[in-house]
């Protein structure tokens, strides 16, 4: 585990920890009309890529914990910041991170940053580079709100769902996290986090999805070994329809670990999720981190039935962040 | 009327909850130094097309009943949203409306949503397909933040001023909705909301504009029928002199419903308002959303005279709308 | 000074107002986790040009004293606003700074605004035309974030951080505030402010620049007044070396005044700060407003170095603005 205040991913939070954050979720989630318990809490969310959903969720959960976000768009066009500390800067970039990490960690109790797409090699993007140089820089703590590899907020709200549906041990639970196509191949961040995130919570995981699709090794082991030690294991398989006993089908989309481009049409058909699959499962809730394309990725009966957990699962986003939020704010002895 | 839950005209609330509004606008109004009683109310204000005094005052609005406003901005280019359920979405469009307005539902106890410039012709673009949309699928309540028919909190801070200036007990009153030249033509929200309200308040409605210019033929007879109801009634002139009598101005260009494009030319001065249009009326007020092109739209003395009641108009949509927020608030249990 | 509402310039703050400021900001910091006392503040935030410390810092600012602050974005593209009161507006421009100003002064008890980037000549420039207007027709107080000449905001910031480091009695201190080389001419108004401000505050003050990189002759002639008054004096050499003595290394670049494009090579090796240079002086502080240019204005072992004061200083713009917002709402009844 990484210095606890760096939340990059499912692993940087303890079991207890992860309790801690739910609890203050659903008690929150129990009262969705009650004013917020003012603090002094300030937390800052910095964008080097387009949101709509974690944004909202993000600010509002700051706001459900009597505090206050500030969103702050960085477009790698805009403010150019430079990685390396030793650069000599006469180029285009304005800012060293050293320094923005800094200033910002004096206004901010807490600092989210989104910052998924670098222009590196798989190896080198796995390495979590922006987020881990604010990390290094930054006093206060820093909060992935979706990196290359991981995106900590959505695993929370993931296991908040499938605890509200299954039951708080999920021990030896078996869900399916299913490829799907898309036209365009996507990061991998939100695949690679339910895969550990329902790992560590001791599931029985089934990964499927086209060869050549492969999950990142290192993130699959640390799985595989996670589940193992809490009654459960991850095994993959390339076959569409291996959904059979499975309580929870979790759709997502992936490209190739660091490509780009369009995927093949010719695994549209067999990888698209209707109700002829959901029927092979064993009432297996439906979940997806939206946005999704109807009728490409998911079809919009299955969206429409009671089948889908998707609307609960996007609108825990706010309250397990809630609950990140309020662990933070007391770690760093504002709450 | 629609659904109460759905403020997409003036017409969507009663007279009862229009009372209510003004009550709690004009209370926020007298004490405008005194910290808000804190509330647990979230507001979302989503602008598909760009503003700044709306958002402006729509987000100090929720804060002065306690709560807090997240502006989010989807411009179409950037968040290409699919309104048809069962569409196949292989295209540009990544996400349903569908989900999008049942997440925001979930994360908001209110939803504003800005969306007036559809593709579509006028006879598709006045049922308001995005704005209904998002009503159909949200479990808050939604408010136009000004769509293709109407701009509601418009017309209530419209009212909210004469109401200031005439007095409550608007029936009678003889006011002028009077077309403007502008260089482009501008959607119709405005003049179709100054319509509607001031004949639901009771006014006898002069609308003055050239031949070509018609405002909707349905929103014309159900403000005919609604300013009967209370005392008035609602009389179209082509004559840009046609002020006598008035005690309001409403001053405000607009282009053939659906069209765009530059305005002719040849109407230009007629149909400018200038000392010697204001001498004809009886001590008329002069109002207009803002912003207004001086000295062409509206003459600079006419804006710097007392006849101008722009500012105050536009302070009022702050302390409207907040009493609109108060009023839903209330309705969905958060205040 | 100029009528007390405004705050254009460290000249529009009185001594007393200064300290009464400092007080609030380092009441405030001592205490950064406690929750803020609620006030009813509306502060607003308008940017005619991009920043992201100064929203950063101003929003947390008012935060901090209780209140909200709303930045809105008005890039001169999107937002075509007439200064010239008595301008026909048809041409590309929507709105006259008349009714803008009228407008967002009811919205919000202070209003911010940012504007160092007009068209016209220096002489122009310099009047702070943009920022003037809005002082002319707002209701509300009026605080540059960052105008033509000066950078008020910023200048608070620098006073804190010396009072910080040098004791409240800064009156006769050596400071050098020293050119530096950057690839693009940048706008004065920092240097400006930080030449009034420590001079202001008795300050002996070199300023090393180039020749052909003279400051505002107006502005220099009033601070070398003001440090006569507080016994410390102003100086002017172009020898990048003479920093004998000094206790604040004060580095900045910029252009010679209303110039932009790219500054010449040849000054690139003298001009820069280094190790060297530091060591030349009394144990000075490093100081910058940032974003700094690493191994380019100054070097990097400068910046991870003791002497280097920058973070301080960079933190201080929210305490500072604070304590500036807590004046300026006690100034309009609010606090």
């Amino acid at each position: 585990m990484l210095d606890p205040r760096v939340i990059l991913g499912p692993a940087d939070l303890t079991a207890a920890e992860r309790e801690r954050i739910f609890e203050v979720a659903s008690r929150l989630k129990s009262q969705p009309n009650t004013a917020p318990v003012p603090s002094g809490l300030r937390v800052g969310a910095l964008y080097f890529n387009p949101s709509l959903r974690t944004r909202a969720s993000f600010e509002q959960a700051a706001w459900l914990v009597g505090g206050t976000c500030q969103t702050l768009n960085a477009g790698a066009d805009t403010w150019g910041l430079e990685l390396d500390p030793e650069a000599v800067m006469d180029g285009d970039k304005v800012e060293n991170v050293a320094e923005a990490a800094r200033v910002l960690g004096q206004f901010f109790h807490v600092l989210g940053v989104r910052s998924f797409r670098g222009d590196g090699s798989w190896e080198v993007e796995r390495t979590e580079p922006v987020l881990r140089r604010f990390a290094q820089y930054s006093n206060a703590p820093i909060v992935s709100l979706e990196g290359t590899t991981h995106h900590p907020c959505q695993a929370l709200a993931d296991h908040l769902t499938m605890r509200e549906r299954l039951g708080e041990d999920l021990s030896g639970q078996p869900v399916v996290l299913r490829w799907a196509w898309h036209p365009r191949m996507l990061p991998a961040a939100v695949p690679h986090s339910y895969l550990l995130e329902s790992a560590l919570a001791g599931c029985d995981v089934r990964v499927l999805h086209p060869e050549g699709y492969d999950l990142d090794a290192e993130i699959l082991e640390q799985a595989r070994t996670a589940a193992r030690a809490g009654g459960g294991d991850v095994r993959v398989s390339h076959d569409p329809r291996d959904v059979a006993g499975a309580r929870v089908l979790y759709v997502k989309s992936w490209g190739p670990l660091g490509q780009t481009g369009p995927n093949p049409d010719d695994l549209r058909a067999d990888w698209q999720v209707d109700m002829d699959l959901v029927g092979r499962t064993e009432e297996a809730g439906v979940m997806h981190c939206l946005p999704v394309r109807r009728n490409v990725v998911i079809s919009g009966d299955v969206l429409e039935s009671p089948h889908s957990w998707v609307t609960q699962q996007a609108g825990n986003r706010m309250w397990a962040q809630a609950g990140l939020l309020s662990l933070l704010g007391t770690k760093v002895g504002v709450l």
